[in-house]
């Protein structure tokens, strides 16, 4: 049987296609240090778990296409701390920002269009592009420039008439970079010369460090009718499992027409909902502990990898990964060694080899992410192998 | 803004579309009996909310993109019970069939590709297939046959190089048709004679009524591996909120390139796949009284509309619907006109106009969907409605 060209062609996941590997380590004894996935440990607000458990109807209906209204509510008076007014008809609720990102292709691209988005970016960018038959077309950024981008003109080279949108993601997964006002204007002004959408993935919004100005494409008025809010309860409220996710835009009609898609699949599930409109009510200091958390997890990282011999990095500022280059030929098999061959008291750590991250074939192979999703102890133990595991590596640069 | 060729061309959900009357309806006091919707009022085992709220977990965390491996392995047995035998890696979970039937049109169909489906059939398979750039062939069913296939010929007639696969529900949505084991025979020897996949929607497999012969696509061994079978919880375990489904296929090659796509979208909600878990688990005789329930209105149902004059409709064998012939110029304008200028008593029903189920224009202009979802008496007093309002109404055929 023959399956379809789209699917075939899709790559498997890079950082998943590693786990039977890590599996096999841990099965052989091994304790296995996850710097590779973005699975946070900070604890789910208790606050949803009571929400889901207060349910007490006796049918599990469908919810509303758009989204249960009561999350909507939440959520609009969220985006209002960020000086964004979104009204009832222009947010949706989407299963996780993986939906919001997929409708949103789907909405604003036809087969053979194409988006522009700043490389290395989150792998699955890649994977809804190609199910949907749109083409990405590469910004490559830098690690010795801290992943900013290139100037304006270098992207419009990369502009053609096929072009509909820029995506990204704003702080970036996987690179750790915020975006200066500057940055985000010059997209701004793209988008506006080139009649192009904007998809700003912004689930990271709170993760921005060192009390850096954090402009979100929601705060860019004279562009509004091209500005599409992905945003995910996952990472900000540490429920991933939930997958909540939304798209606001100040667009009704493209809203409009994304509701076509969400009656589609019908809705979605009814009590994460319920869940998830809590967690949006949580305080707003919330957030204060865990970026706390995450900051010191950041210096713990940075100062560990500025001490490690050849690597490169710039001190990422946003979300909770950074991007190294490390002094190895092949980041892939280096992580496998790790793995498989090496270990201090019989533990070791993952990584995620940073290629797959990378549209450009030939990029990013001697660089790896590093997630701090650990508690401090365990990111300073982490860390500690991986120095050591540089030192006694044997396919070095 | 201009938005992608393929969501402005996608048809709004004729169902949901006629919301907003319905709500004016019942905003100036009058009461609606819905039989246009598939919301089940059968109340959901509460084995399923128990499931959930036993979670005690602090970190909500990621489910594998596969699906959680209890949730597989209910499915399993349960597949079991009707002579289906998968393993674990020839099953994944979805979000609700409706992501179900995404990948798998995905999996199956490049872009200008082309799937047959008997109409009238689900409406957003129409959805799912022009997001992604599927063409869809109807074949034509009608409620003078009661819905059954047309002669092979007329299929074969129909099937062209760019004809990936042939994709349909049984028991039918919307029709209550059940397939006879001829009819499968006869897709099963066309997939095989053209090398198309059948892409076999069975989530109404339990409601068979009148002790017919129920024969499942999964059980047609010398095609197994053309065989993706698509479940889901919603009205099986009337679970719809849970947006639980799943794709069960003896192609194994076929279910690891889905899976990149599961990994795309990183996996299912954690607490409701639990949930899901406990409901595959729940005894077979759960169906016995459900199954009477359905037969019960079935009949309350049938009885009315052959008492209605000029009303065709063949006995519908499963699911729960019926599609009726009325004696109506336009099926939609009389739907509008019960909500709007119709009640008995200050009461009146909802219909879903059935051409928005027809791929052919011009067809099902004068059907409805009825959905028999109301307990006994509800129904007995909305088909009485039905047939006074049938008699009142002006624009008659």
């Amino acid at each position: 049987m023959i399956f379809s060209k789209r699917i075939t062609s899709m790559q498997q996941s890079p950082i998943r296609k590693l786990v039977p590997i890590a599996e096999n380590a841990k099965k052989q004894g091994k304790k296995v240090y996850h710097l590779n996935i973005g699975q946070p440990d900070i604890e789910t607000p208790t606050e949803f778990f009571e929400a889901v458990k207060s349910f007490d109807e006796k049918v599990l209906k469908y919810s509303f296409s758009q989204g249960m209204p009561e999350l909507i509510e939440a959520l609009i008076k969220y985006y209002k701390r960020y000086d964004m007014n979104f009204e009832h008809e222009e947010i949706v609720i989407t299963n996780g920002g993986s939906e919001a990102l997929l409708f949103s292709l789907i909405a604003v691209a036809d087969h053979g269009d194409e988006v522009l988005i700043p490389e290395p970016f989150y792998t699955n960018y890649n994977g809804f592009s190609s199910a949907v038959g749109v083409n990405v077309k590469p910004i490559t950024t830098k690690a010795t420039e801290g992943f900013h981008l290139p100037k304006k003109e270098k992207i419009e080279e990369l502009i053609s008439p096929k072009t509909k949108a820029i995506l990204l993601s704003n702080p970036g997964n996987p690179t750790g970079v915020v975006y200066t006002p500057e940055e985000i204007q010059m997209l701004a002004s793209l988008a506006k010369e080139y009649n192009l959408f904007i998809i700003a993935d912004e689930v990271y919004r709170e993760f921005v460090y060192d009390n850096l100005t954090y402009t979100s494409f929601g705060n860019i008025k004279e562009i509004e009718d091209r500005v599409i809010i992905v945003d995910s309860i996952s990472k900000r409220y540490s429920a991933c499992g939930a997958r909540i996710g939304s798209i606001a835009s100040k667009n009704k009609d493209l809203i409009k027409q994304i509701l076509k898609l969400c009656q589609g699949r019908l809705c979605v599930p009814t009590l994460e909902q319920i869940g998830a409109a809590r967690l949006y009510s949580v305080s707003e200091d919330y957030f204060e502990n865990v970026l706390a958390e995450y900051q010191k997890r950041r210096d713990i990282v940075y100062n560990a990898l500025k001490e490690m011999p050849n690597v490169i990095c710039e001190k990422p500022t946003g979300a909770f990964y950074v991007v190294a280059k490390l002094p190895v030929v092949d980041a892939e098999d280096f992580v496998i060694w790790l793995l498989k061959d090496f270990d201090i008291d019989n533990e070791t750590v993952m990584l995620a080899p940073a290629e797959g991250f990378y549209a450009t074939p030939g990029l990013g192979k001697d660089e790896v992410r590093i997630a701090y999703i650990l508690n401090e102890k365990d990111l300073k133990k982490a860390m500690n192998i991986l120095k050591i595991a540089l030192e006694k590596y044997p396919n070095k640069k």
